[in-house]
């Protein structure tokens, strides 16, 4: 496998693609403003980003982006798009991910030579994979832990998002579990604010999940918002530990992938990535950074669950964009023996049963969180029958039948059905 | 002062504009996807985000973003811009920077409602300030530990950006030091890679900058590039320390928030913050986070210095961003007595002495970092008589004198103007 990082990238450029492509690999490598003494071509030979590869994809009469650049003396530019692809010498860098950050998504944006651009693919060498640890429990882990074998999860969220006291989400935790879901988790606006104290919310939601447990012989997996400084992960996270909880979240954008790495180091538990803040990287179609990259970052820092939003969701985000990238999370990341990093894609928003039978159709597979919030807790026959109408879906699926037969056998999906069905 | 937290946004809608900006304010804050019996109007009164200014920029035909919504039976929808002010109470999350982005900056960008979202304005209660250090030294500390009492640091960055050795770097900083530059930094590409290994680099640099000080009397401030995971830095940050250096640098968006009040709270020096990767927020008018609102999380979490880019720069950032930029970092971030968190902003990118007389100009100080590189670097008269056309210029700008003037005086700027003027 190649030692050299590999990018590519959607770009929109006046100037002739080549040249506009090595203004590029130059900023990002080891170009210079003015040519001096030490930029020797034995150094850009070894050091310089190489241009791999360059696909015309058309050109459009108006830029996407304000303020881009023209060449010199043009006075009616055709704005020429393509998918371009850098590499990268490993030793430029080093196997760290905040400085392949600054290297793949760094002081490019801004370039004047695009009137758009985006990071669309990612490849990296196994060096990647040796200093970094990954998931810790993955989809198998998650499972273990869960004692869910071949169904997706099914999930909820605790809402309102804020203004819950920790009784008042223990109280709502309870009819969950009894409802019995798989996995539960905070809103990522609630972490540790005064009328909600994370340590005591843990204490109250663990309370009820162990008597559940004792019970049942099901621990529901409750995903608690560590998100925040350093060692107050640290600190929340070991208060989880403690009450026998199986599952911390941290907003990716929130903590940063330093913030990810340590608190994996750190952690006993798995880590539920939620992606709030997406938007800015992926609501333009000419600006920002592809999930597909991006998600490649977190996976290696260790998430073990990570947010893919859902189909028909109640975003701005198509169908096709959920299904990439959830498909990316189940992808091996680096090629031949040894871990591949996947990680459990985590369907939300605007979620039924209905949507199981085109997820399952579009991703070939189970390996999932399914997390409904009205789809569950807005189902006419309560918790228990919004739970079971998603489940059912699920098991119609892997079974191969059709929404119509499941119907006829399943009165939850039926009022399911009649309920959120347009 | 308020207990409040204030964010304005720039919108764009095909709503009619108090309804779309209550959905963001709900999705924030206590709604819920269907009304749930948890959601009472107590908890909406206590913790509902608040709409509380809308102010209407007129309106367009085509949506600015693709995928938004428009209202039902809506066939031909004007997309109606403006700026919308929404408040939350403190309460909600309590004074942690990571938590408020996922606040004001999380899940919204993808809102249906909206063809376009910008965070433009951020204004917080004093409980951050005394939740946050701030700035260990900003410009009064930085000042002091460079002895530079009235000009702007003169600095410059070291080039090529990867590449070179550590004695290679050294014998350039040797040349930057004999030519008279108050501050080096380290290129965002170049942190510990295997060519040019974090402490060797600090030992050969700061072996040269020693020796000069001791020779001359003056410490020239260079920013080592510490970027990587949460004990990397720190251990980065101590080899610094022990080598007598006085500054440390770390890129924004590689280390996060926690990254950096990680850093701040093990800091001995100033650090320097570079916004790489900053385009993918501010690069679009039509989605982001403005870095008049963006910064103030970073000055809370501790940068000293924060890059702003530079007037007629070589990106695609207009002047009028980058003065207002430049204008928020000195100005207090909260009101009344106490700590503002005043940063030194860093101006740079295609820089020379010419630039001072408008950035004088605009930002009414000289309380800043100039950074020039081909402005220094490429001076016809070499390093030292680049670095003394910059003085000139400033001395010049800030006496109140014409460009004409001080070139009259100055053969280094007339030198500059020559070479750089067009």
């Amino acid at each position: 496998m190649s030692d050299r990082i590999h990018a590519t990238y959607w770009v929109e450029t006046a100037f002739p693609l080549q040249q506009a492509a090595e203004v590029l690999a130059g900023e990002q490598s080891s170009g210079t403003f003015i040519s001096l003494p030490g930029e020797t071509p034995e150094l850009k030979a070894r050091h310089g980003a190489v241009v791999e590869h360059i696909e015309e994809l058309g050109s459009v009469d108006t830029p996407s982006l304000p303020d881009a650049g023209v060449p010199k003396g043009e006075t009616s530019p055709k704005w020429r798009r393509a998918h371009v692809q850098v590499s990268w010498p490993l030793d430029n860098l080093g196997p760290s991910l905040p400085n392949l950050q600054a290297t793949v998504a760094g002081n490019l944006f801004e370039l004047k030579q695009f009137s758009g651009l985006s990071l669309i693919g990612l490849s990296l060498p196994p060096a990647f994979r040796d200093a970094y640890p990954g998931p810790q429990f993955g989809v198998a882990g998650t499972r273990k832990l869960t004692g869910v074998e071949k169904l997706p999860l099914i999930g909820t969220i605790v809402k309102p998002s804020v203004g819950l006291s920790p009784a008042d989400t223990a109280a709502i935790v309870r009819q969950l579990a009894q409802g019995g879901l798989d996995f539960i988790k905070d809103d990522e606006l609630q972490a540790d604010g005064p009328h909600s104290p994370f340590a005591e919310r843990v204490d109250k939601v663990m309370h009820v999940l162990r008597s559940h447990a004792d019970r049942t012989g099901k621990m529901v997996m409750f995903a608690f918002n560590v998100t925040g400084e350093i060692d107050e992960m640290r600190r929340r996270h070991d208060l989880v530990v403690e009450a026998g909880g199986t599952c911390v979240m941290a907003s990716m954008h929130s903590v940063g992938l330093p913030g990810m790495t340590a608190l994996r180091s750190h952690s006993r538990l798995p880590i539920h990535a939620h992606r709030n803040g997406w938007g800015v990287y992926g609501r333009s179609p000419h600006l920002g950074i592809d999930y597909k990259a991006w998600q490649k970052f977190w996976r290696l820092a260790g998430a073990d669950h990570m947010h893919v939003n859902g189909l028909r969701n109640k975003f701005c985000e198509a169908d096709e964009s959920v299904v990439s990238s959830a498909k990316e999370c189940l992808t091996p990341m680096f090629e031949g023996e040894g871990r591949g990093c996947e990680v459990m894609p985590v369907f939300s928003s605007g979620q039924w049963a209905d949507q199981a039978f085109d997820t399952y159709a579009a991703l070939g597979s189970s390996d999932l969180i399914h997390a409904a919030g009205g789809g569950i807790m807005g189902h006419p026959g309560g918790i228990a029958a919004g739970a079971a109408s998603m489940r059912a879906a699920w098991e119609g699926a892997l079974a191969g039948l059709t929404r119509e037969q499941v119907a006829a056998a399943s009165p939850e999906f039926r009022q399911a059905r009649e309920q959120f069905g347009s």
